[in-house]
């Protein structure tokens, strides 16, 4: 089973003679990234959005079906009516960028395990090098949830100046011992599928279904709170009466419900991407350099940070220990913790609060 | 690979003249228990202490190396040299009691997915049959932590006054929709595990010990609190200098202490009643039936809730609830929340005050 191209465009950003150096050494000749735009870049090209996706997002933010529908498109927070906006897919991704599953051009076979391992700073060259192809030398926004919010963070290291407003949504600059514990049990899943075949499985007529289809589960209990599964579920039933006699299979709603995330899940992302970006995540932190935040601060970079009060994928603790990391080095920091009953996935709903928050963030009116 | 199997004394508890009748219908006619002791028992009779175990425990709470041992032995909390202690495998185990595992007499082979589902309530009504062998007719105390304690508490809703003290410890009365989602995940990793073979896998020279693994490893995190986890491990690694390349392999140390604890628990454990004890958790609601609480607290038992404030398995609202249902139905019951920093865990271990709880709520003397 092979994932549909989404119909996003193309371009090559790296290659033999330009090739993109990752940050452990490797190197990477042939980059292409898919992304997609909404909305018109004004002639001063200084109302740029740019979008980091999270850990199994695309290029796909905005328009029917775009995972931030919500939040980004005419009249929303961020007003493609306004913003020239651009979302493109990890490096590493599975959606039309350059990932773990292309091809090698030096054996002319899938990479497989053999693609370097790349970390957050390398998310953001390929991003950087997006950008100089559009023309486009300083964001008016960055914006993303989760490891999108980890992206922003660092381009904002990387690049001092090159963002107007940094906003980070349910993102972390660490992952605690837990974070990192529940990742490795999701790889695990992956790697000890026997479908898995040691990450050689394209081409094979099998893919490691089962065992990313144990990870998506597993992690999406993560991403929801105890609360909402509880108020949506409860212990209904499905298949049997309320006082019907147990059985191994599927019975209780909130299984099915895991069921239905894993397929639809499996119809659109890849196992090898989700053990590369999962690991991107672990290794992530940025202030583990003691001059990061000053100079993430240095070029008058402003910084929002939202968390959801019933996050418990990456609780309001690490949304505030990011805030005060650079409010402490000086720059302009401010974070807000929004209530929500849904958890780490608020950051793709609409809690009340939550867009207002964004939409006066990114509100300066852009010059054009 | 086999299981050892335990030193522990074995008994017939279920013929075919005399066959255990599960709660929904099906019939045992061969049901054999392995359990421990540990003291004597008053000529009385009436110092009788019944350890019910966890989801993955067995008849060897005490003792050199048993998993109770700082709660159960001489001069303890449960002191065996008052009380005559007695802990069996449950109904379903895989450490000498007949479950999944063990060999269905009218066909000769393994049962596997064929031996019935059963309840808290079977697994209660082997209690009782091993009390009866016992020549035991009260206890002076049922004591169980988790899966434990929900057998208790349905101990006393099934035979009130058998059980003077009862003690509940980390313990629910229905799990949420949270608690069944991870349970779920967990048999999924077993399920499809090629190794798993339909539950047939007893000769063939595998077992779904993949499965098994990822099953554990995340069991495992939600038995620990975050913070312990952190203070723990943080993000130290094993492998690698702390800012060395990141690698797929086990780096983060708690990657390496979750590896740990899947091997060690491979060697004790098997897949089969993992199904079989969890599916049990998911189905326990035994306040779901009105007159329940008021037959518990009919004769005379006095009930101990004990949780722990990082216990996010079965948080303190849970056995506050457990609480709270037996005493508006007039039972003596009491809650105490004790603060430990390990979560669930914390029922196999020692924070401040709990072993005190424990000693004081079973203190008075024996007669003999």
């Amino acid at each position: 089973m092979t994932l549909a191209p989404l119909p996003a465009q193309r371009v090559v950003l790296a290659t033999e003679d330009d090739p993109l150096r990752l940050e452990h050494g490797a190197r990477l000749d042939h980059v292409e990234v898919a992304y997609e735009t909404w909305g018109r870049l004004s002639p001063e090209r200084d109302n740029a959005v740019f979008v980091c996706h999270a850990l199994t997002g695309d290029a796909h933010a905005a328009g029917e079906g775009g995972w931030w529908e919500s939040l980004v498109g005419p009249g929303r927070p961020v007003d493609t009516d306004r913003f020239f906006v651009i979302c493109p897919n990890l490096l590493g991704g599975c959606r039309g960028t350059t990932g773990p599953s292309s091809v090698d051009p030096t054996t002319g076979r899938p990479w497989g395990l053999t693609f370097p391992l790349f970390t957050v700073h390398d998310l953001v060259s390929v991003h950087r090098r997006l950008l100089a192809h559009l023309g486009i030398t300083r964001l008016h926004a960055a914006v993303g949830g989760s490891l999108g919010g980890m992206q922003v963070l660092q381009w904002a290291v990387d690049d001092p100046g090159a963002i107007d407003r940094a906003l980070l949504v349910a993102a972390s600059s660490r992952l605690t011992a837990q974070n990192i514990a529940f990742s490795a049990v999701a790889r695990d899943a992956i790697l000890h599928d026997p479908d898995f075949q040691g990450g050689a499985y394209a081409g094979t007529g099998r893919r490691p279904d089962r065992g990313l289809a144990v990870a998506r589960r597993m992690a999406h209990i993560t991403y929801v709170s105890e609360e909402s599964l509880e108020a949506k579920f409860g212990r209904a039933r499905v298949a049997s009466a309320p006082d019907g006699p147990p059985q191994h299979e599927t019975d209780f709603q909130v299984e099915a419900y895991l069921d239905h995330q894993a397929e639809v899940f499996l119809a659109r992302f890849d196992a090898l991407s989700y053990l590369y970006l999962t690991r991107v995540m672990d290794y992530f932190d940025p202030f583990a350099d003691a001059g990061a935040a000053a100079r993430a601060g240095s070029g008058g970079t402003r910084f929002l940070h939202v968390s959801f009060d019933t996050d418990w994928r990456f609780p309001t603790a690490h949304s505030r220990r990011t805030h005060e990391h650079l409010d402490a080095a000086g720059a302009d920091s401010r974070h807000v913790e929004v209530a929500s009953p849904w958890g780490h996935d608020s950051f793709l709903l609409d809690p009340p609060g939550y867009h207002d928050e964004v939409r006066a963030f990114l509100g300066g009116a852009p010059r054009s």
